[in-house]
């Protein structure tokens, strides 16, 4: 049996709803195993919404509608399926009832209007909404044809879909083997690049190895169909182990890992600390830092040294160096991170200072220039320098640049060698 | 000319990534008046991709397609098409070169992979995409029938569809009437309690007023169909002005102005700096305010006190106080924005101390509580009391956190009154 999804509603044709419908749909379908190939959008238009149930009869045995299903005249979904099959609808007794409970309870009369949501197609199953008016149905219009409607408002369809669709997915014997994955995740190497060095993955049948990037990360998610997580385990674990061998330093962690939860992870290990001096990015490290609950085990605080003046009177950044190399050098970026690991008394220092752009930059030093100062536990200080690409946007640059500055931490903290 | 969206792509079908492509996309073809009755969306599988163009041909003149663009071998949305149309693909020596040449400025390699993308079939035009590696194309494979293509990559694609593809179609004589939006911004008020002051507004038909609430920022959005911005203007500007004045000092801005760029002018206006010293947002107000080009005229810099070692020794916060009042505390806060506004040298200083969570809240101290001090440029301090909700989750904390903090400031800047 293959699903498909289809959404109803003109208001997602305008663009003025997101369509998160959907995302929960298919990632249910995905864990219980359930194959889709196809979503549809549709507007509150009968003709076309025929025109594509047709469509999608004739590729998928379990049509999942969302949407439609309201009290005011522009609500047609149940109808116009009921029509489309040639069978009447209905008035159930039970859901007027239920309706007309419901608004007694908010204190208010039923409208006429609402008796529509109680016409169900002859020989379909109310499918209930405990939270809202409008339910939907189960349905089989013809053999080998299951049809489920829900409602477009996502907290309700949600509700809907755990309590009644997924037990009769289940009792149709569904979700016995379910999708596990396990995301691999780099960084410093491009997507392009990693994909060459592990492709003959990409054949694989069972499990799969599919490759995303975004924000200057890559993933590899390595995925099977297994009756249990222990049985999954046993086909991912190897292809995983070959594959973190494959990519070597750029691996960084896997599944909800982000380089700031393994860094911190690293640095309470090794029961270190760390503060940040920053200046393009403007404190965005530290946010990025401190976003993991915990946090504060390990990350001290820091210095948005944004102005030069905060550069030489609180990190202690030498004038004449500054006037000399500039504040995007190398020499300012050591002295950066020098100076806040001193005066906040931790094992690391780590700065950032670049032009994020759009405007500052020169021929010398473009948009997108970014020094990165490292100092350690010892006392040692190094600057690693990146060039992350003039025609990139202030927003991609300042969150590359925080990044970047994670995952020298990282490779530092694991004794790795770091490119800059 | 009627439209249809085509997004491509397995991580869809899998839902793993939230398809907001088709929502962008769908307003951009509302704002243009270019009708679209369909959405699909489909896995990256040549055969149900040839399906879904076969479909999409007959009902439609001009077919957008996302994602399926990039490097890798399950990208094949480009020499699907061509191939569905049986037109040969051809390199275009200019990708290949802009490729390389994007590859150098970031100091890599470029890898075979690649080539692959700049494969377009033949008497297509490309669609160039200037932040990434993978363009796009403009084709008409057969007359009435245009097609155009993008990588999924949100930011690329936006920037390719305001670039090239809007004046492409308007060329065409699409957008000769165009919906013109004008959106009132503000914060310190509910979506339901500025609902209420402005419900009469509602039943417009022309201008239409609409309500949007997210991340604790109230918008009303006033739209009208005109041929011209001047013509829209005229109907709009009554109308938002009356919203104006009937919300008071909860308004704060219009259209692409936040908080951060109208605290930013305001400072810009009264020749003003600032300074933060931020303990539960780790940076985060300062990663805000730099977040808007040419901060640097009036944003000095700050202080990340995250460990209290911080607040007493960087900023000068009283250890006795500390003990007795807890961090996340009236005296605190107000030690913290002083001391941070002497340190820097800046006319504001601005702090925030609360508690993000999800642990670390007390009977006394929930989750939620967040304190911000104001040292402002007379040399007086005052400090204002937050309940942000302990079932609230920590991101959302933190960045109302830095909102409030931000509205305190333009506030005080505009001489206004602020709720604690």
């Amino acid at each position: 049996m293959t699903a498909e999804i289809i959404c109803v509603g003109t208001e997602i044709l305008l663009g003025e709803i997101l369509n998160s419908n959907s995302q929960y749909l298919a990632r249910e379908l995905a864990e219980l195993g359930i194959p889709h190939y196809y979503q549809t959008v549709v507007g509150d238009n009968p003709t076309r919404l025929k025109e594509i149930v047709a469509i999608a009869c004739d590729r998928a045995e379990l049509l999942i509608f969302t949407g439609g299903l309201g009290p005011t005249p522009d609500d047609l979904t149940t109808e116009t399926i009921a029509e489309f099959f040639g069978v009447p609808l209905v008035e159930d007794p039970n859901v007027i009832e239920d309706i007309a409970h419901k608004f007694a309870q908010r204190g208010r009369e039923m409208s006429a209007n609402n008796r529509k949501q109680a016409l169900i197609p002859q020989g379909a199953t109310v499918l209930p909404n405990p939270t809202g008016t409008a339910p939907g149905i189960i349905w089989q219009p013809r053999p080998n044809l299951t049809i489920l409607t829900f409602p477009g408002v996502p907290s309700e369809m949600y509700r809907m879909w755990q309590e009644t669709a997924v037990p009769y997915l289940k009792s149709l014997g569904w979700g016995k083997t379910m999708i596990y994955s396990h995301t691999l995740r780099f960084w410093g190497i491009g997507e392009s690049a990693l994909a060459e060095k592990v492709a003959p993955f990409f054949h694989l049948t069972n499990p799969t190895v599919a490759p995303y990037a975004s924000g200057g990360e890559v993933r590899l998610r390595v995925s099977t169909r297994a009756a249990s997580q222990a049985e999954a385990q046993e086909l991912i674990q190897p292809v995983a182990a070959q594959l973190i061998e494959i990519a070597g330093a750029d691996y960084f962690g896997a599944n909800t890992d982000t380089l700031a939860s393994v860094v911190g992870q690293l640095l309470k290990d090794a029961n270190q600390t760390v503060s940040v001096a920053e200046s393009c990015t403007g404190g965005g490290l530290g946010s990025i830092l401190t976003n993991i609950p915990g946090s504060s085990e390990y990350f001290l605080g820091g210095v948005i040294s944004y102005h030069n003046s905060v550069k030489t009177a609180v990190l202690g950044v030498t004038e004449s160096k500054l006037a000399e190399f500039g504040a995007v050098s190398e020499t300012v970026a050591q002295q950066m991170a020098t100076g806040v690991r001193s005066l906040l008394g931790s094992n690391w220092g780590i700065s950032i200072t670049g032009i994020a752009g759009p405007d500052g930059g020169t021929e010398a030093k473009p948009v997108g220039l970014v020094y990165i100062g490292l100092a350690k536990p010892d006392g040692n200080v190094e600057s690693f320098k990146y060039q992350l690409g003039k025609e990139r946007s202030r927003d991609l640059i300042r969150h590359l640049s925080a990044c970047y500055a994670l995952d020298i931490l990282r490779r530092s903290l694991e004794g790795l060698g770091i490119r800059g």
